[in-house]
């Protein structure tokens, strides 16, 4: 009996953020205990925070934002790549997964959970710019990442980036993964919907293929 | 061929919301104007803002955050009742759809995108207690509506709400319907994922059944 996997990073005070990025607030605004009728919290947090989606607009300026990305792409057929400890992620991890048809591709690199634990580090695997062209060749038309970032940091020019975005193709990032075996599921991935933006915090989700 | 319908309210500055919720604020936070790499933006907004759904912690303090709304309940197939022009929604409106045991149920009511265009009113249509009563009794397990709130304006003990939190009712509230002729859907409601939230945003799709 199929079973759905939450992969999404809960959004809380204190929780792990890229370092330049808004920070997080989550606070109670209205309470019975404050003589309301109900509980309601306000929340402040940036566009790229927790599980997110890149619009094309987060590094191509002119580009379209977070409404753009269609739930034809953002919901189907996915496979995960188990890349654990084999550094950045070039067509020859890739290879296999295009070669069988792939076009939404999850890569398990070990990383986020070790962040959550122990902080932010600039060390952590991404694509390539070669891997974004296999990628983007073989009609990939989605990509996320168990990393703060498909690219590795400060990569110059951000190639990755601009090569995946400007072929359209839907970005995601802080997925976490650690419980989920290399294979084939299918993928719920759900932006919210904040017009115009750059990205927007996602809720993600896998549903495995067995029975 | 199946299509999706977004059926989510757009995230924007000066959008509809309850007039004492926290203000939605959008703004650049990053952009290459500013010297930056990239573009993020900073979002501020409460957990009940736009399309979202209620967690049992929203008028039960010691419910449930919006973590323990299950996939399973979420996505799945669900019925949308047309009750434009019937007033407040009570079992005679929902009888039919329970008896064909829909578990899923959203209310078009025509009122949502008329207080976009005009501004909040304090006259709109809610679910009775009674109707309410009748969802519990029948089995359903979620309910989604085209207004502000499930439940009247201000009703005294607001019973809706407890009666349908108390069950474990999943909430949707703020749904844009205008578009969607009445019958059934697929549904998936994903709420951004705020540990221990008394609700959240979330993204809505309907996808049609044919083909």
């Amino acid at each position: 009996m199929s079973r759905y996997m939450d992969v999404s990073m809960p959004i809380r005070n204190g929780m792990l953020i890229w370092p330049t990025d808004p920070p997080v607030e989550v606070r109670v605004f209205k309470s019975p205990d404050k003589g309301d009728r109900s509980t309601v919290s306000a929340v402040a947090m940036g566009t790229h925070t927790g599980t997110h989606i890149d619009a094309p607009r987060h590094f191509l300026p002119e580009a379209e934002g977070i409404e753009s990305l269609t739930p034809e792409v953002l919901i189907g057929r996915c496979t995960v790549l188990d890349v654990r400890g084999r550094g950045n992620v070039g067509p020859e991890h890739l290879r296999p997964a295009l070669e069988a048809g792939a076009t939404r591709i999850l890569l398990r690199t070990g990383t986020i959970e070790k962040q959550m634990e122990e902080g932010f580090s600039k060390e952590f695997p991404g694509v390539t710019a070669e891997g974004a062209r296999a990628m983007i060749e073989a009609g990939v038309r989605l990509v996320g990442i168990d990393t703060m970032s498909v690219e590795t940091y400060h990569a110059p020019g951000a190639p990755t980036h601009h090569a995946l975005l400007g072929a359209r193709i839907v970005v995601i990032e802080n997925l976490l993964l650690a419980s989920v075996p290399a294979g084939d599921y299918d993928l719920i991935a759900l932006p919210l919907l904040i017009a115009g933006a750059d990205g927007a915090p996602a809720r993600v989700l896998l549903r495995t293929l067995d029975g």
